[in-house]
């Protein structure tokens, strides 16, 4: 089928679920990018509908994409429709909707020797993109993500994550519940303080562990200070005392994958 | 002196310089927040002039900041000229035209077993101010930026820095220059690469070192490949090959410094 007119409700439809209000109600989210659906069909993530601009498509570097989509699926698209729907550059011509996960911390399947990486209210669409890749790049059993301000498929957080917030196992949920399933999991949690007497390369991560990182500007709550194993700190010697979130997540994820001989 | 017009030279050439055209012809660039402020004059900027939206600028954390500036150069504003020439949020209600510095090789001072960030063709201004970060929390020697595709004074540079662009030592060169600069300093470049066969945590960072950066979408030019003694590699062990450059700039920063005892 062939889809040429700005009105159709469909089209008009990708254009809502930019709005997070949207993509609650609905429970279906955007996905932009050949990358980036390819990542989502082998994490098998529910693919509703792909929109094709055929001209565009036709110069990606991930042309079998397609196949693993059911042919009633697929909808060629005008220009003029692509241009009024692609949230992103370089987006290889393909936008498609499908249904979020769940998310919850029952789903997780951790190893042997966990670690994980625990956030609490990241603010940051782009932080949150990037400590994603971090994740998939250091392969961490799992990220929970704590009471976030953003929505994990806000499109700049897919964008960011280049795709990785579809290979990453990740739980949403309260603080609460995170550290409940922690102590449950015997893990270690370790939590990033300026404050802290530890450095982190001091400390032994081989053990299963987590690291629980806070918010740029306020640091971790009152809640996570109290109930962590212990605190850590990065040494810092410069003029300023901080570091992007995204930054001192991964110097204490790779530390520890180090320690773990990766 | 107080301005309320939104049609004064002065501040309609604020707006201008958020162009970089401007910026690079007036030799001028804007700087906003009471933070970025004092580690530009700690730095020892020459600041032309001082916008003060005082209702805003009372609750600041940095108020001393004023004291700095001779008071010829500071001009309080209306909200409605604030508003026109804010770029950001909360930037304390303060913004400052400033000149910028050279940047050339030459004026770098390096101890006496240097640790230097080489950035070739940076692109994203929130990935240069993020190193920019790393680099002062890890005090290295200095940032040395080949053929950025950003300039430094972008205020996005500055603002994702959070002000550490005023504390960083840092240069601006062509590649050639900058790997002349190495050579004469006898610091030893170790060219982060995905294909490389050493890893990173493998190699000996404790003698002078540069790290050499590529950009994200194309890694590093033949010409760095080429040129640079070792190359090293962070390992991968997740579904894509890709992390964030000043995630990966900053895993082998640390890692220096942690090998050279912080």
């Amino acid at each position: 089928m062939h889809i040429s007119s700005l009105q159709n409700p469909a089209i008009k439809n990708v254009v809502k679920l930019s709005k997070s209000k949207e993509r609650k109600e609905q429970q279906l989210f955007v996905i932009e990018g050949a990358r980036e659906l390819s990542l989502a069909c082998a994490g098998s993530y529910q693919v509703e509908s792909v929109y094709v601009f055929r001209d565009m498509f036709a110069k990606t570097k991930y042309p079998d994409v397609l196949a693993r989509i059911d042919d009633s699926r697929i909808f060629d698209i005008s220009q003029a429709v692509f241009q009024k729907i692609a949230y992103r550059e370089n987006s290889d011509g393909i936008i498609a909707i499908a249904k979020p996960k769940l998310h919850s911390l029952d789903q997780l399947h951790v190893s042997e020797n966990p670690f994980v990486i625990v956030l609490e209210s990241v603010e940051k669409p782009g932080n949150l993109g990037a400590i994603l890749r971090t994740a998939d790049a250091a392969a961490v059993d799992a990220l929970i993500v704590c009471d976030p301000q953003t929505d994990l498929y806000n499109p700049n957080v897919i964008r960011s994550s280049i795709g990785t917030i579809f290979t990453v196992q990740t739980a949403v949920c309260s603080s609460r519940e995170a550290l409940d399933w922690l102590e449950q999991h015997h893990i270690v949690s370790f939590a990033a303080e300026l404050q802290a007497s530890e450095f982190y390369h001091t400390v032994d991560f081989r053990s299963p562990s987590a690291i629980v990182m806070g918010t740029e500007a306020d640091g971790l709550t009152h809640f996570w200070l109290q109930h962590t194993k212990k605190r850590i700190k990065i040494p810092m010697r410069g003029k300023i005392d901080s570091l992007n979130v995204s930054v001192s997540t991964a110097i204490l994820t790779f530390e520890a994958m180090r320690q773990r001989g990766f």
